[in-house]
């Protein structure tokens, strides 16, 4: 196991506090993210891919909070790290908050 | 009207931001005043009685910022500051945001 994938770490949906839930959705960039995850199937996107106003490091502190959240999953694939929106289990965990945050960004 | 009745600046539901919204509820103070309001009949809750950790001046800022999310509508009746939940209004421009937030404290 390499220190790359080491650094990897996930949170069960089931486990996340509602604090971290919602500290999770309130980023305008995070919100971004999980809507162009949810456009797109599993696995699909690396998070370079990601077109973000953000540092490489602020990048990879969000994509930490989301895993931390319960809200993405990834694995390393080579040199791409890929992604997967964890709908199901965190809608089961918070049901109605990513249908909030995935609906129409002019809701923000 | 007194300089007190004017600076209750309330924001219409309708008008408010997701930003703004995530942003109020992200709170646990505030989580706590929605809960205590939510239990209780419209109008029965003045301000003062809410048992808050932080000072008169947070707790003022809390309330504002719950009016400006359209979250508590506020009336002074007499010495004491009225407040209603703005439960359907809310739930109609935000559906299930604050049922995840009224539910069981232990989910924070």
């Amino acid at each position: 196991m390499s220190a790359r994938t080491r650094s990897l770490t996930h949170t069960d949906p089931a486990e996340v506090s509602l604090q971290d839930a919602l500290d999770a959705v309130s980023d305008p960039v995070r919100r971004t993210i999980l809507r162009e995850l949810a456009a797109g199937p599993d696995w699909a996107r690396a998070c370079g891919t990601f077109d973000l106003p953000v540092t490489k490091a602020t990048r990879s502190h969000h994509f930490a909070v989301l895993r931390a959240a319960g809200l993405v999953e990834q694995r390393d694939e080579g040199p791409r790290r890929l992604n997967r929106l964890r709908r199901p289990e965190f809608d089961q965990r918070f049901p109605g908050l990513l249908d909030l945050i995935l609906a129409d960004p002019t809701a923000d």
